[in-house]
């Protein structure tokens, strides 16, 4: 319980419209794009730094548990304030500080949605590269703290590969500037340490990005095939013949029918899966490497090959990718999305073994991968209202992550561990690296109120929350 | 004073041959790269992951400082036992583990050269991307302690961005092993947090690095300049037609002079400044590329351009910029190499700044650049046997470096801070930030054995240990 004198020094501070507490209010910010819920006592909307550093002292007086949140589309449970408390909402900062073209740099508060950056700048021939399926909502600061991806990572790296300088607010309220618009400054690798500590060590307050330029020529195939196992193959083909894509993604037939469905963006419905793979660069090369791709396709039994001859049919097949979340939402009310990663020469058996699970189950799993980064997303449909169903779904995702960590892979590609896959990081890291990572948490969080119950199993992390099992009573 | 029962106790664990304390054999560990000097008082050489945490859990018991050293190379007296204590050489830890090219990775002993990883895969058309120009010396555990540069970092990156997996020795012991062979785990980046911390907070045993496929097409160009000013305009032109080459480095008339007389490479004697730009890709792709820099390049009152005819020719003109300080080593004993980092933009009033402090100290200063990255390399000629020079020589360089920060830079882009810009992190860090450096230093370190003296400023740092002017006397 939040006192009274905290919202009387808040509504000073802030002014009325800037704090929520009312229950019809607070229920929008229990949840996220993920599957678990947990309610926040009191939602602030600071403008300003200060007003954060403000915010963060008053809390720390108080002992109140404090969660950091941007657009609320992260996929596992990262912003969900566990332990209630107060929910720091960024999106009244949500200004272009400076646009240094110059020097291929953005500034940026955390509030600023992924694809306004590259709206800013696509004028000048520039873009900013980490593009989320949600960077039409997703805000740059969530994007920091979980390292988002997305489909061009492939070529571009993920957000710590563009994240070069950070402002921030830690818990006792001060103000620190970590890195600048410089690239590998001396001493220890700060901001990179930030980058995807999901929300678990400060406050983002600003954010330094690098610009990069757009290429001269872009072009976007589709390859048709009739089996799963061909289409993997050809992911290790293109690697064969050293070609480095800007995105190879991937779906599968279930995927495929449930997109064209909702998007008529011309998939095949009778395919068993397609690669959607872009190439980037100048005129001749992309041409030539247009000519490479559809040979690797032919030689893994592609049965089409088609190369979108205008910018509306490119546009039109990257919508289908991107809202491919929206269009099983229309097909299935409840679907959990994972985010493995495996070996790209794993991807074929891992196939092989989702399709086992699926059958085992009795669940309808939906594969879309960012195949040439190994980066698997299944989404495993299931109804939380049938008794049992909601249980089935979470253990055949985890029996699905622990084959990617068996395989060499790991639990996580760009989605972050957050609530969701924080007792599976025993699978992965040994005792002695998850000491590590919480000796660093405790260093700036030693009372436990930052972000509580994340990324760190049970036992381990700075709370002792129980991983609540997901019900039907929390789902729906 | 190191004890004999300490003494007697690694001759058991290593064996005789395995440990260096006459005063003969370790003057030759007092030294590296750089211009400060400090004596170790023993030099051990363990073969294994298990030798090195047994030789810290001696050194533990007993409160010895500890420092590990590669091949000696490093240009910030990273290496330096400035407490005395141990020296840890790394150079019988020298075995390729693994070379997995299916996943394009390599796994490492700390002792591996730094060329000998492109040699071990270059059959198979892959490589290892960061070239110091140490490469045939340097090793690859010295690379990641101080996140080491290189050419051909303006298109691949630092050393930072090919780490992938390390096992460390902690300083109670205890062997952990962080990240792996995939890229972006989850938790906090550790690897990133270890590459570039210069040896203070643990030893590096095993790497695992990414391994690069070998472009199909390199074409070497030398672009020759009368004005400095022309040739560090060129490289802002070349970034403005949105070409980014593999490499652009410059050499100004001084260097170009010595470099030519050294290794007749074919440089022009009568020259202000070049620059030699690596191009690679496809070969279609490259060939368009070369017209573009040529056109860029005449832009900028380039007098003459050639693209090296042969690999004969283009080996040769690396041999001439790699073997640089070897080259200046034959005209002066004594010279300091700088290491500041500007915006691309800055470069030509970097170049006149550096051009005034020559003048005023009277003091001759060459310049190599890594000019695609704005980072400077002023070598600075003096001689140590003239009372004062060597001051001057200091002096000049801390103007140099704090003119680089004060246009928006920083004062290293590769050779790490080490002892001896250690005072200067003041000028680019804030004191928060500096007192978050030394905590992470202190969660390792908390008794400041590891490497004691370095990267945080005296006061700040864990040890009180002055700085020790450059004086005659340790110089010579």
């Amino acid at each position: 319980m939040i006192a009274r004198e905290v919202r009387e020094e808040l509504v000073r501070l802030l002014g009325p419209r800037n704090l929520l507490d009312a229950p019809e209010d607070l229920v929008l910010y229990e949840y996220d794009g993920g599957v678990d819920k947990h309610r926040p006592e009191m939602v602030v909307f600071p403008r300003t730094t200060a007003e954060v550093s403000a915010i963060v002292k008053l809390t720390a007086k108080h002992g109140i548990p404090i969660v950091g949140r941007g657009a609320g589309t992260g996929l596992s449970g990262g912003a969900i304030p566990r332990a209630g408390g107060m929910t720091v909402s960024f999106s009244r900062m949500n200004r272009i500080l400076e646009l240094d073209l110059k020097n291929e740099r953005a500034v940026l508060q955390p509030g600023v949605v992924n694809l306004d950056i590259t709206l800013a700048v696509q004028g000048d021939k520039y873009f900013y590269a980490p593009d989320p399926s949600s960077q039409r909502a997703c805000t740059i600061g969530g994007n920091v703290a979980e390292n988002a991806g997305g489909p061009h990572t492939l070529a571009y790296g993920v957000t710590t590969n563009h994240v070069l300088g950070l402002e921030l607010v830690l818990l006792d309220g001060s103000i620190v500037r970590i890195g600048g618009k410089e690239t590998d400054l001396p001493g220890l690798d700060l901001v990179g340490l930030f980058t995807g500590s999901e929300g678990t060590m400060g406050f983002v307050t600003e954010i330094t990005v690098r610009l990069m330029r757009a290429p001269e020529a872009v072009k976007t195939c589709l390859a048709i095939y009739d089996t799963a196992l061909d289409c993997g193959r050809t992911v290790a083909e293109i690697t064969a013949r050293a070609i480095t894509p800007a995105a190879v993604e991937m779906l599968d037939g279930v995927m495929l029918r449930m997109v064209e469905e909702a998007t008529h963006a011309g998939y095949p419905m009778d395919a068993e899966a397609v690669l959607l793979i872009e190439l980037e660069g100048l005129n001749e090369q992309v041409e030539e490497q247009v000519e490479q791709i559809r040979e690797a396709c032919a030689a893994c039994n592609a049965r089409e090959f088609r190369v979108a001859k205008s910018a509306e049919e490119r546009d039109l097949l990257w919508k289908g990718r991107k809202n491919a979340f929206g269009a099983v939402g229309r097909v299935s009310p409840f679907y959990y999305v994972q985010d493995g990663v495996v070996p790209r020469t794993k991807i074929a058996p891992t196939l092989e073994f989702i399709k086992g699970v699926s059958e085992r189950y009795g669940l309808s799993i939906s594969n879309i991968f960012h195949a040439g980064d190994g980066n698997l997303h299944p989404i495993i449909l299931f109804d939380a209202r049938k008794p049992g169903d909601t249980d089935r779904a979470k253990a055949a995702g985890d029996e699905i992550l622990n084959f990617c960590i068996s395989v060499g892979g790991s639990i996580t590609g760009e989605h972050g561990v957050g609530m969701e896959k924080m007792e599976l990081m025993e699978n992965l890291f040994s005792p002695d690296s998850l000491d590590m990572i919480k000796a660093f948490k405790n260093l700036f969080d030693p009372e436990c109120r930052l972000n509580p119950g994340k990324v760190l199993p049970t036992g381990r992390g700075c709370m002792e929350i129980r991983h609540k099992p997901l019900t039907e009573a929390n789902m729906l």
